[in-house]
């Protein structure tokens, strides 16, 4: 708590780092690359995980488990996914104290070990579809990392399904695409832009990949979600066949899709400011915090505790699946002023303060914490206020963020303006590009800058690529990102 | 669905192993060791992780996520703990491309990770207690493995909490001992005993260890759960000091504890038959299956689709958090034979059946599977009477378990005897011992039955050692174990 956090404007990618560590959500682990989750990190992650976990069972999947590790010769079997793969893998090569006949990958994702499983269970189109999700650690070996954002082990969730024809599985992709989206923009009041990778940004083995594309308050994007239509190519490599109802066989289709813990990078990102996280609502771990204001034996403390528990008591309304998430602060060793901060920095969206003024006047004073916000009301209303109170919060975090990535949202149409405008003010560059991998690279190389995606819709406007002048059907989102 | 389940009059292991394949709760992996949790089998894991997570929660505990590699300098701290761990461990000499400067071990069990954090984080007693629970993978090379009981990869908890006082920290490791007792005892309706292991059989590290133990159908023990008093072991190993009140220094006192998908291999072996799964109803993934017995369009179907919902919207009880599990099973393409036998197998506790007789008459036919009882019921009432029921089949199921460990606990006196008992009928042997390790292993030897744990509860009973006569102060529960 001694410790200051830099500010932004002095060094955004340091703010970062001393945010996510003195708010406690993580820490670097003593292995290379690997971080801890501490547990209001974790918190966030669980709330997480409860609300996709139950949209993805709402749209009918199945939550299974599948082995970390994978046999060498399986990753090697669809020839593009062992190339992007097995540079960053990290390999097993003893067990039990003996040296293995054959090495081990650690899974940096699972599609191999479970299209040799579908392999085994799918035999006929009655079998279909499978809609399988798994919840695991991956592990990527990364040269550079950053907490969150970018670490050797992280923890996701990876869908993998089978269809009987392509556009099953096509619509499944773009399914699970509107998903996160709607995950991103209504629970973490990030709104994202939905679209098509380019091919040189496609995932190793897919066909088609999705993306959502989020941007960050320094002006930089952020992958936050991607979905695969795989077609065939792992049916074939791993001999998954099924009889039609013609009796024929056929490779299945099929999608992979996923998010991990980089979304609560995302989150912090996103919304946080100088003093600390700022969580929304919706999936903050505390989402209201009471403190005591008190000298002497007043009944401050008693009053306080009884709005504690009042509110933890009221209907949570769409804020909650359960009951409001409050926290008394009773502490008597540390001051109302030190509280105030801790809270702040750990992004509590709204603080309850009682002193023995309110107290007498049957009043609290209430600050949200998005906007620093301090209003005086009658106490007895609280529980039935909170819950909309809360809503208003995270309707104002979206709307904020959403102001943003418009202001950031760019158009433009040379060259020298593009390079100016990544350095100043940064976001998301409106510009037109041929469709040639050659000129995406050549932009890439001159710039750091990559197409986001090839937004859904996007309209059509015909123009010249911003770096070659050939003509160009509509523009497209650049941006340097994480 | 065509395969048949080895009875397990005939043989038990191999029942076991057909039931758990063709229940679809587990598959074997391509990896050796491994197995693959199939939806069936997570979604009883999602169950008991639910119920789990709550009970720490409610005594105190918070979720973290520490990582999966473990440097090798830092299993060797802690001498009896790298003793124990290291020969069974999986190792990652690999990285991205390159051999690693220091092999990186993947975790069979996380204190030395977790107290490398611990040594970093607590600083005063004001720290303390440290209460972190951790939902994670772990590997321990296995030579002879069995579905969800022993397999080189498994799922579990462990908990890990650091403290300021001795006293604290044996408190701590008895209470999640009683955690897990009343979890198996409530939910799984595994009777269990709770008691200490003996010196042979205690954790590589800890002071005490604490186990709940289980019996098994054919007489074979199971430990489904351990609670460790580590003392100051791991404290001093990594330095994990705090300021006491005083502003003295001392190593803080800890504790660790878990629980593994073993639990559902006991949940298995204590309950199934030969004709497949019996579930107990506060676990089951599916609690009712609505069966409509249809030959024409006679509205049975929509009677069937109306029960069901009307049963899924009836509140649970105390069987369940949410509403009650309900599936209608409408598939044209099965016999309502072949659904019957597939409920069976996969362990639904109630099947409630409904046929144009029933229809006309008002009621339904109700199926409980654990003793297979048939009865009609009017079938207005069974929104209101069906949680009933399931707490009725949950109780029956725990007494049915306690009457056959009561039956299988079995007071033998003489060496030969037990070598008998042991063999027909097999169950736990509460013999005498003296207390010495090297009698122990002696029996061990011979016999292959361990001490299963020095029950919390026994009474005093002088006597004299099964093996070598020596003078006893209270009769221990031998057997063998998975």
């Amino acid at each position: 708590m001694s410790k200051v956090i830099t500010p932004r404007s002095e060094d955004y990618s340091r703010w970062y780092t001393d945010l996510v560590t003195q708010a406690q959500l993580a820490d670097y682990a003593p292995v290379k690359g690997c971080m801890v989750i501490r547990p209001h990190g974790y918190a966030l992650w669980e709330n997480m995980q409860r609300v996709l976990d139950r949209m993805f069972k709402e749209t009918g999947h199945e939550n299974a488990y599948f082995p970390l590790f994978i046999p060498e010769s399986f990753l090697k079997k669809e020839a593009s996914h062992v190339e992007g793969f097995a540079p960053e893998c990290a390999v097993v090569t003893h067990g039990g104290g003996k040296k293995l006949e054959e090495p081990l990958y650690v899974r940096p994702t699972s599609e191999t070990i479970i299209y040799s499983m579908y392999a085994k269970w799918i035999r006929s189109w009655r079998d279909l579809p499978v809609l399988i999700n798994q919840w695991a650690n991956v592990v990527r070996w990364e040269m550079r990392t950053r907490l969150f954002l970018r670490t050797t082990e992280f923890l996701w969730q990876e869908g993998h399904t089978a269809h009987a024809t392509e556009a099953e599985a096509e619509e499944e992709a773009r399914r699970m695409l509107a998903v996160y989206a709607r995950f991103a923009e209504e629970y973490m009041a990030v709104p994202v832009l939905r679209g098509l990778k380019t091919e040189a940004e496609r995932f190793a083995g897919a066909v088609r990949t999705y993306s959502i594309e989020a941007l960050m308050q320094d002006g930089k994007g952020l992958q936050a979600g991607t979905s695969h239509n795989l077609g065939q190519n792992f049916a074939r490599a791993f001999d998954v066949q099924f009889q039609n109802r013609d009796g024929g066989l056929e490779y299945v289709w099929s999608t992979s899709w996923g998010v991990s813990t980089r979304l609560i990078g995302a989150l912090v990102m996103q919304h946080s400011d100088d003093q600390g996280l700022v969580l929304p609502p919706r999936l903050a771990p505390v989402q209201i915090v009471v403190v005591p204001i008190f000298k002497g034996d007043d009944g401050v403390r008693e009053a306080a505790a009884e709005l504690a528990r009042s509110l933890a008591a009221a209907p949570a309304g769409s804020s909650g699946p359960d009951a409001l998430r409050v926290r008394l602060d009773a502490r008597e060793e540390v001051s109302a002023g030190f509280k105030f901060n801790e809270w702040e920095l750990k992004g509590v969206p709204v603080r309850i303060e009682l002193g023995p003024r309110d107290l007498a006047s049957g009043q609290a004073v209430v600050v949200t914490r998005h906007d620093r916000r301090k209003q005086s009301m009658p106490r007895a209303d609280l529980p039935r206020r909170a819950p909309q109170i809360l809503e208003e919060i995270q309707g104002g975090m979206l709307e904020r963020a959403r102001a943003f990535v418009a202001s950031r949202t760019l158009t433009v149409d040379t060259f020298d303006e593009f390079k100016k405008r990544l350095e100043d003010p940064g976001g998301f560059l409106m510009s037109h590009w041929c469709g040639n991998g050659a000129c995406e690279a050549d932009i890439k190389g001159a710039t750091k800058a990559t197409i986001r995606c090839i937004p859904l819709d996007s309209p059509e406007e015909p123009g010249r690529c911003v770096r070659c002048g050939s003509p160009s059907a509509r523009r497209v989102p650049f941006a340097r990102a994480y």
